[in-house]
Parts: structure tokens; sequence; C-alpha cells
């Protein structure tokens, strides 16, 4: 069975990055509960270091978007949301077909 | 330790997603025997059947560049090259910061 992914870049404001991504780290370590969470990895453009990336594996996109309900995620949405420079695009969504890394069968 | 991900689209002519996704699978096989490979991802957009995506993670970008020479996996570039629908673009370099999902400590 395909997975359902979503690699999405959250922007910024200037400086703050690294607190962004902090607060990120912070909602993969609550997925840690999710046991229809198989990805959830924090990473950064070196080029353009307030670009933070989020790349998720999920059993579903329901699982997904359930997740943001999840105890202490919609905080940590709260605290996020000041730190954006403009609105989130959302993220292009991935019909996950295999690989190595992750176990997703 | 931060990790050295890329993110990259292969758009394949059109019909050909199939085909060239299983060609990255074979490869992500193949990665199965290099330590420093934490993440081979394969994926297409739902949208768009013949853009094919990888999203791997390794130690650093030198181990994902000596991957290309790795044994089988020049004999798989070249049956991808004629499937792909113009020069791959290369990808999006990502430094790796945290998550859920693999082993990057």
């Amino acid at each position: 069975m395909s997975k359902y992914g979503l690699h999405g870049c959250l922007r910024a404001k200037e400086g703050n990055g690294d607190s962004l991504a902090e607060i990120l780290i912070k909602a993969s370590q609550i997925m840690n509960d999710a046991i229809t969470c198989h990805l959830y990895l924090v990473s950064r453009d070196p080029d353009r270091p307030d670009d933070i990336y989020v790349t998720e594996v999920w059993d579903s996109k329901e699982d997904h978007d359930a997740s943001l309900a999840m105890e202490g995620v919609p905080q940590l949405i709260s605290q996020a949301m000041p730190m954006l420079e403009g609105k989130p695009t959302g993220g292009q969504a991935l019909e996950i077909l295999g690989g190595k890394g992750i176990n997703i069968n």
C-alpha cells in the first residue's frame, strides 16, 4: 500500500529560522506517539537559513490531518505562526512508492 | 551532527513514470548496502504521475556523490536517462536538523 507524503517549506521571518526549527522538532517528538507517522523530517535550505522544510510520511492524508489536533500540537502551531513570513503554502503532496530507510509496508 | 539531504524531481516522458519509479526503487535497494545512506524515498506527485521524486538523507554530500558510482548504479542511470523529459535539475539540497523516523544521530 502506498503512503501519503508531504514536503513543504515554512519560511520564517528573518533570523527566526532556528526558533521555528526548534518548534518543529518538538512537534516531531509528539509524532513519536503517532504510529501512523513514518517520517517527520525537519531540515533547512543551507542557502536560506530561514527556510525550514518538513518532509512527512503518513499512512494516509487523514492521519496527517488528525495529527494537527494531537495534544500539544495546536500550542506549537500557535507559537510558530507569528514567526512565519507570509502564509504557509501547504506543501507538496507525494504518493510514497518505496525506498530505503522507513518501513512503509 | 547535521546530515545532508536532497529532494529532487525527475520528470519522465509521458507514460514513463512507472518505469522510472521502478528503476529508482532498484537504486534504493542498492543503497541498502550504503551505511551512510539514511533515507532514499521514492514518491510521485499524485496529480502528475510522470513526476517522480527522490528524497535522500546521507551523512554528507560526498557520500551521496560517491553513491552514483556504486556497483549497479551507473547501469540504472543509463536505463533511466532516456526516459527523462529534459535534464534533471539536480534537486534541492537540505541540511537535516532532526525529526522522527530515521536515525540521524
